[in-house]
């Protein structure tokens, strides 16, 4: 039982977009049960698509599509599968009063390409599009179901889940459960060290996510049922937290900086920054979820060091003698960000982002960091390697991490 | 004469990663003249690698392949296209004796699983790799040439640079010349609209690439010899910039805030930020290039109407009687920001980034933003749609776009 996901679109065999359908579909498909044995893509051409359609038919047993559904020329996919399965494309009534309701809602009228959006291969079964234009639709090839959907994400997705989910995982016997657990701070080397041996003793599949720098672990059960696949899932992800300690901040969506925004709230504590080799990343972080504001007062950019002096309180004197990238000025800049922005908590980052302005005491990538409590206030630093943008987020998410742990006591 | 990308790796047919180097060699191909007919990804299966490596030595004349040469057992590629060729693979002593000193240079020994990192399939040609310790090679399946590289971006876009894209040029009989604008605040259908008839006159293909918010015209120019080529492709790439007008804000890989900084620089200029909705992701992006600290002083994320009063010295009465998110208190943001950061320009931004938050009066998506300079003080509003992570984003390049518009005058 394997199955395909296939794209169409010259878009993406120019590289003119990155094709994040494919590895989303790939890793849905992957939690539902199936094995993917085959990603493909093919330009908007008719000779090329019919050809991979004829083929990933025999191949596969699923095969998951998404392009050319729209209403320009080069959208074929609908004509091409017609042709291939031998049969005439049927106007569709009721897609075709829902495309020409949905373009008069929003002040247009039809033209006949969109008209063209309702036409199925006949018998085919039509997949709804409440976000769009397009409907999708599925049909038999070969030995393969086949469902074809709209490339735009918004679109695809909430009739991946739908409709197209459902039906995949009546193809598969057993039933499965994935635990989505998210780490930062331990190398993946490590972490796959570490887990050795869960996956022979749970019966469970372990993978994982880069989401840099954090990384996702997941735990995959299959069962008969669904209670059992969960309660399986669930036991193999303590073993995981068990063994990679306070590595692992949260679970599913929760980045590290929601996961701190979250503490926060619950402590009821307000928090601030003053960055200067992060230019800023860190408050945009942490302001990226709506209601931040529950937590986040504001930061101070400080790249200058006359704006370390001016709005943080920083002594020149101080910069002067320890140098701008120091613990001195780190502790500094978190107690003079604490008072500026009237917080609770502040965190502050100074270091050297490079690639330029290393020296052989203060290499490139080395950051020190601080946070300042109302109680006291710690520092520490670390030589981060990588590239300019590596050594920034790599900063941040430590700097956010120092924060959770303090937080935590 | 057609190309094909082929991937091999169970971590992107899981959709564990992102397929970004698919893309980065469609591009690439696309770019020497290529015609890239299908990209195609298998796990780290030896049935299905070898099925595929037949079919693809079949449909085209080229296939380039990331994947599968690292020291695990999972990485079988060199054994499956030895198997497919019915050849043996042979150790090269040169490889041997390039990956043990590499890896002495770093304190490590060698291991056999990094042993069989020199073992090739025999009569193939090795391709040096001086970033990793995994060499390349090409060989010839089917009537395609193969050119099989490592998977890590870092390692294999220096070999196609160096080894694979010289051998696919000496594929394709005509030169190729492109010439890549960037362009802001002008949408893809409206540039598509405004470039129509450029194809045809300058015999030239027009594609594009989405660097959310950006759009990149890329101008492709094929001819019998590469000045011809390049002079082509200058002449369409005017008419461009001329139909776009001041949409086009640079070439190549000079993103908005590159080429705001690079005036910033020029005119000896110094800048900084006030921001309230992006949460500092303009000061973000200003710092993300090395040298920033020629231009770039630092900024105030007053998140909080307190930071606003505190730091940028915005009246309480003003923000309680036009509301945070008003032009009024933008513009004091703005020159607020001038004096709390000692700088010439300052940009500020305050709106309503959602989901939540909106009222019928400033509704999800509005934000006001101004730009303070010794001379005066201009301010804009603009209700921006999308997610909250789209409006940001927009907001942050559309501040930036005035500052670039009052930098020329």
């Amino acid at each position: 039982m394997t199955a395909a996901v296939f794209s169409i679109g010259t878009e993406i065999t120019r590289g003119e977009i990155d094709n994040t359908n494919a590895a989303w579909l790939s890793e849905e498909l992957t939690r539902i049960g199936l094995l993917v044995a085959e990603i493909a893509a093919v330009p908007d051409d008719r000779t090329l698509i019919l050809a991979s359609l004829e083929r990933l038919g025999r191949d596969h047993e699923a095969v998951v599509c998404t392009g050319g559904l729209g209403p320009t020329t080069d959208d074929i996919t609908s004509e091409c599968v017609a042709a291939v399965l031998g049969v005439p494309l049927e106007r569709d009534d009721v897609s075709f009063e829902t495309i020409r309701a949905r373009m008069e809602r929003f002040g247009r009228t039809m033209a006949p390409s969109n008209a063209k959006q309702a036409d199925f291969p006949q018998g085919a079964t039509i997949l709804p599009n409440p976000h769009g234009t397009a409907p999708g639709f599925s049909v038999r090839v070969g030995r393969a179901h086949m469902y074809f959907m709209p490339g735009v994400p918004a679109e695809m997705k909430p009739m991946f889940h739908d409709y197209v989910a459902p039906a995949a995982r009546a193809l598969v016997r057993d039933a499965a459960f994935q635990i989505r657990l998210r780490t930062f701070g331990m190398p993946e080397s490590t972490v796959n060290d570490r887990l050795a041996g869960i996956e022979a003793e749970h019966g469970v599949t372990i993978g994982y996510r880069a989401h840099f720098p954090e990384i996702e672990v997941k735990v995959l059960k299959r069962s008969v049922d669904l209670p059992t696949a969960e309660a399986g899932a669930r036991s193999a992800a303590n073993e995981v937290r068990s063994r990679l300690g306070d590595a692992v901040f949260g679970e599913g969506e929760t980045t590290l900086p929601a996961a701190v925004g979250a503490l926060l709230r619950e402590r009821k504590l307000s928090f601030g920054t003053s960055e200067s080799c992060t230019g800023g990343l860190v408050a945009e972080l942490m302001t990226e979820h709506a209601g931040a504001s529950d937590f986040f007062k504001g930061a101070v950019v400080s790249y200058a060091n006359s704006a370390k002096s001016d709005l943080l309180g920083v002594e020149p004197a101080l910069i002067q003698a320890k140098g701008a990238v120091s613990s001195e000025v780190a502790r500094a800049m978190a107690e003079g960000a604490r008072r500026a922005l009237a917080v609770d908590i502040a965190l502050s980052l100074t270091g050297v982002a490079g690639p330029g302005g290393g020296t052989a005491e203060k290499p490139v990538g080395l950051v020190h960091f601080a946070v300042a409590t109302p109680k006291e206030t710690i520092d520490r630093n670390v030589l981060f390697p990588g590239t300019r943008r590596y050594i920034r987020r790599l900063s941040a998410y430590a700097g956010l991490s120092l924060v959770r742990r303090v937080l935590l006591g």
